[in-house]
């Protein structure tokens, strides 16, 4: 049996997205770019699949989607044209709030520009994960430009109050940005009812291909380009479309988004009885109020058992999980989140996280819940740092 | 009939490519940096992919091949990255010098960085479309840093000489960076054998998907990331990867290089067919040397006839070809290429590219010529300023 609870760092394609573009690897090859018929074929199919994504997040129709390469290029763009549209050019504005356990292609990029005077204040989680609106509010100053706070977090699922602190940002002149890779197909979205400037989004977190993204840009926010050239995306986003996944990943948001509800009664239950199960085993942390997380997220740490080691044995099982974001995943330190949340240093290594998907079923729910049982026991029989906490507790 | 002759701005998928990538859409969905077996099974084919690519293009094992979205990422990653490393902390080396009908991928990010104290010099082509490399040579100053020039450009197919100037580059401590986008393909390239510091690349300009390229960076000569986060790529372009276009482009260099010999004999042997019936209508102009071309593309100018006009009769009849970069098509401008060649304003709207490929037949060149001919008949019929030209003339 083979079983993937790996989801927050990549998804199966849904099979009616992967019918969907195969046209497009066809006879369907046009540059949308392009005057003539090859051109004009491929039209259609684009506008269908940006009106899925407007509609799939209520984007009001005077806003713009720019379709990216990745959540990190939209991220990246963000940033970086914040740096080049405000901060270059008046030092006076050189702050941005942020979190401390955002993804890389936040925190690095915010490290980056660090170098070039931007003024970076990450705010810290508190010991569940989560992120207090008040400690958010309270780090901007009057020389912030620009607060970016993820929708929900990758590897505890914690979802961050990204309402509360918008409506703030806006209410105060400032610029509000989330990534909210996580969030859709999870959390119902309606740009209609946020004060959300700059939205990030990735195809493959939600069944669709890899390689493909977006970003929501209220109207009158627009920034720089990342990519200058073409006039692809009204001179937005320069580069030929990849017509076959931006094809892909509209049918995929509205797909995913119309299974909001199962991700919250289905998946939720699913997640619930493997969370339920897992807390049987002695010495073993879930972080994170399950009412506060994704329906599809457990982060766990099991005393005495070395996240790769459970990782491993899950594996041979046939049982893909993980330690934490697989974007960090080359480096195998601790993982950042548990870090930041402060727990036990060891802790931090014993942290591995499950997500599902709703192509999860309850019989590889259970064969997990039997295998991850008798691994737990097996690493701890072996462990010498658990049998030695044993003795002394 | 339907004929495609717009292959400089995209081509269609090679058949081989996309039953490779099909299994990527399917059980093979892995992120290849996660750790567990969905992972691990998807890193053996990344890894042909790069050979592939290492091989096709002859790059030196301790260079870097990045894979990026587009040639325009790739593009915008040099020069913003030249700009983040070099000028934007030492404004003493301010100058790049270029030409003047690059991709607007260089042109756009150049204009735009010239807003913060980049100066850039434009090199102009001569009536041929051609760049002296006297005129490169003589444009560099004590402040430049980087030489850009296409290694084939994209309206004319004129061969840009990038040996010469690139080995001048190294003599005088400057970088070169090259868009060799049009040159893979039809021009033997061996990185072994320049001085070429970075190189870009798109998949979909040789039968590859669209939504994929690349860059090779000379040992050492590693700048800033564009796309900052996570540690794909050794850590030099964030974000997850493309396995199934990767795979694809990867097959797809390996296909195109395979067939250089192929463009250079058969297909160079049709489009001087099709140039030869054309240059039989009275008053065309074709740019350009064909000896100085690449071997698939023909960029003409017929007396008072609008490139418009012309596409739109050949499009009804089942061809597709332009009136230059579709990456510009939207504008509908004066053809840059014949604007910088600084030939009669009219010519620049009577600009016409066909481009073949591999996948072109006789019997579609035969057609085309029959349509042509016809077509520019009837076209110079109704044109009043044809018509008064021959008066007067």
């Amino acid at each position: 049996m083979r079983v993937y609870l790996d989801n927050n760092a990549t998804t199966k394609i849904d099979p009616l997205v992967k019918v969907k573009m195969q046209p497009f690897f066809e006879d369907l090859y046009g540059n949308p770019n392009s005057l003539h018929q090859y051109g004009m074929d491929v039209r259609p199919a684009l506008n269908v699949a940006l009106g899925e994504m407007y509609d799939a997040l209520r984007v009001p129709d005077a806003d713009d989607i720019l379709i990216t390469s990745c959540a990190t290029e939209s991220n990246n763009a963000v940033l970086k044209g914040i740096f080049f549209k405000y901060i270059l050019k008046n030092p006076e504005k050189n702050h941005i709030v942020t979190t401390s356990v955002e993804h890389p292609s936040v925190l690095d990029t915010l490290l980056y520009l660090s170098d070039f005077g931007v003024d970076v204040t990450y705010v810290d989680v508190d010991e569940n994960g989560a992120i207090s609106a008040e400690a958010m509010k309270a780090a901007v100053t009057d020389k912030t430009i620009l607060i970016s706070m993820m929708w929900a977090n990758n590897e505890t699922g914690m979802i961050f109050p990204v309402e509360e602190v918008s409506a703030f940002a806006k209410e105060k002149g400032i610029l509000f940005h989330t990534d909210a890779v996580q969030a859709i197909g999870k959390l119902p979205i309606d740009l209609t009812k946020t004060n959300v400037d700059y939205l990030t989004f990735s195809a493959h977190k939600f069944h669709g291909p890899k390689g493909i993204g977006g970003l929501c840009v209220k109207k009158g926010k627009s920034l720089p380009n990342l990519l200058h050239g073409g006039e692809q995306m009204g001179g937005k986003r320069a580069g030929t479309l990849n017509v076959a996944y931006i094809v892909g990943m509209g049918l995929a948001m509205k797909q995913t988004v119309n299974h909001v509800q199962m991700m919250n009664t289905y998946v939720r239950k699913l997640r619930d009885k493997l969370e339920d199960a897992i807390m049987q085993i002695p010495d073993t942390i879930v972080v994170g109020p399950r009412e506060m997380r994704t329906p599809n997220t457990i982060l766990i740490s099991l005393r005495g058992v070395e996240g790769e080691s459970m990782l491993w044995d899950l594996n041979k099982a046939g049982i893909a999980a993980s330690t934490g974001s697989a974007c960090a995943s080359e480096s195998l330190e601790a993982n950042p989140v548990m870090s930041a949340i402060g727990e036990d240093p060891e802790l931090a290594h014993t942290a591995m996280r499950l997500s599902l998907s709703r192509f999860t079923t309850e019989e590889e729910v259970d064969y997990t819940i039997d295998v991850f049982t008798k691994a737990a026991e097996r690493l701890r029989s072996i462990s010498s740092t658990y049998a030695y906490t044993n003795e002394v507790a």
